[in-house]
């Protein structure tokens, strides 16, 4: 059926090391869950080797008790599971015109799993913040670096996740422990986890100022605004670009996600005409993506193009052309895929 | 850590052909999924094998318009995803004294995936039921055959399923189309499903009525009754029995779940004391099994011995010995675990 596409692009990023990937296409049809094994992967470094019965997770700095814990220690402390949706800030970067470096994805640095782990702030209690605490700044065995405030590092859906999808974490993923912010870029979810350490001051490192943050310019000055909370976005899963459909009745379905409120509503138009809302199915589930669907006729026969459109509770919708920023993050145009109809 | 037990049988149930294999009781600690490939498998007969391609489902016998689907059709059709318990009927069998021929399963026989498909009562009223229908027969290429009432399999939770945890069903778990009736004990999961036939008589096939029935001696008579719903169950994940432990603090932790009603309540008992409640994670949903943990003392050195004890919101709850059955389903009796405590 499928056929070369004239408009969604076929990269698809595969680099070796450090292990960058995407979640298969056909991985996204079904259901919420994506499978380990399918999940995409986003790595800065290497993955490092680590000893997982040596292994120790430190929390310190601005604290009362430091803590230091292994893997049965974490085991051993009350845990919660959550269905949470990943994305990556660089997902569908080969989108924009002019192009940017960076890793070139198509729409697949995305996937929903469901983490299990300790809720960070239960640690952040136990060990006790002390006068002067501003930000709380994750380190990864692979030297990745990331900050919070601590008012965004309390929030309680944050967790320290050992368990993906009922197994333990795999090492690609950040095992033994990975952090996971929901509803924020992954960016913040630093893998292969090591120290968390409450600091005095703003965090500087490299991932936290010179990359992750929207830059671009206005009135000829650099505009410069962190990258956080996930955009609101609606991903067409059926049917694929270049399909070959008969006229007639025709399945839109897809997913929907955005890091700052649920999803409202998702609109798909055909060939620009009015935009139609979509039926969204089961319900919203804290800061996992949910699926939509519509069916609509395809139209003569020739090219028949499909836009789909999200609009989140807050009222933030998606922009009819990707937004462009020097580093190529956030991009979240409203999705078009062209198929043809005999 | 782990010995010898003194309480939990050790029998796992792995004959290659058919092929039977609990679940690992590793894989039933972390959140409510369970991996498609650590997910248990009960299958009567050999796994047929089937041309995806060639494939088709009948929809027929007492309908308006006979129906045959191929994986592309039933494709096409509006979808619902699902986290859906499954469990076999004879769990926990190998508990039963006196002892009963069947599989000799531990307590493995269950797990819990997000089932994608299309919902049964959508293609009955597309097929539209003629006078006279009275039941629902399922027919897998295996030659497993099960029937549910009309007014059963108009549930509109009943799925044909063909994707598990976000990937096409596996061979060994019915690939390409699979019956899920939620709440329901698993023999009514019909795999490999070819024939779906709506008939005028109640059907009386060899495992519709000479086995998964409950068969016991009451007043010199054999009563009969057929298996249905899922009984109330809580499951111990952690501590596992035999373990050597520190006295002091203790984690009990696990999974519960009912066919009948959510679960209302989870208790545990330390050492024949008082039962206490345990708390109940996350939200009941619909028929998937819920967590549940508790902090309880340890006790003085020596075994010490933990049960838990479910209840649902119907008022069911679990009986103190396992109640006896000819053929050994339904097996829910409180489970125990002992630990040793230096």
């Amino acid at each position: 059926m499928a056929t070369a596409s004239p408009a969604r692009s076929s990269t698809s990023v595969r680099p070796a090391d450090p292990l960058n990937r995407e979640t298969p296409a056909a991985a996204l049809r079904h259901g919420l869950v994506t499978a380990n094994a399918d999940f995409y992967v986003r790595n800065h470094f290497a993955i490092p080797e680590l000893d997982a019965g040596r292994w120790r997770v430190r929390i310190g700095g601005l604290v009362k008790r430091p803590l230091r814990l292994g893997r049965q220690d974490l085991l051993e402390l009350p845990a919660r599971s959550d269905m949470v949706t990943l994305e990556c800030a660089g997902n569908g970067r080969s989108q924009l015109r002019p192009p940017v470096a960076g890793e070139q994805w198509g729409l697949g640095a995305v996937g929903t799993a469901e983490w299990t782990g300790v809720p960070l702030v239960d640690l952040l209690d136990q060990a006790g913040l002390r006068f002067g605490a501003k930000e709380v700044l994750f380190r990864g065995a692979d030297g990745f670096e990331r900050s919070l405030t601590v008012e965004e590092a309390r929030d309680p859906g944050i967790l320290l996740a050992y368990a993906m999808n009922g197994r333990p974490l795999p090492a690609k993923h950040g095992s033994p422990l990975r952090v996971i912010v929901p509803g924020w870029y992954a960016v913040a979810d630093v893998k292969w986890l090591v120290d968390v350490e409450v600091v005095g001051n703003s965090f500087s490192g490299h991932f936290q100022t010179s990359r992750y943050i929207y830059e671009w310019e206005r009135a000829g000055e650099v505009a410069r605004e962190p990258v956080r909370r996930q955009r609101v976005r609606a991903l067409i899963t059926e049917p694929t670009s270049g399909d070959l459909l008969n006229a007639g009745a025709l399945a839109v379905r897809g997913l929907a996600w955005s890091g700052v409120a649920p999803v409202a509503r998702v609109e798909v138009s055909v060939n620009g005409e009015a935009w139609r809302a979509a039926r969204l199915l089961g319900h919203p589930c804290g800061h996992c993506w949910q699926r939509w669907e519509l069916t609509v006729r395809a139209g003569r026969p020739g090219w028949t193009t499909i836009r789909a459109r999200a609009t989140d509770a807050a009222g933030r919708t998606q922009p009819g052309r990707a937004e462009w920023n020097r580093l190529g993050y956030g991009i979240n145009p409203i999705q078009e895929v062209s198929v043809r109809v005999e």
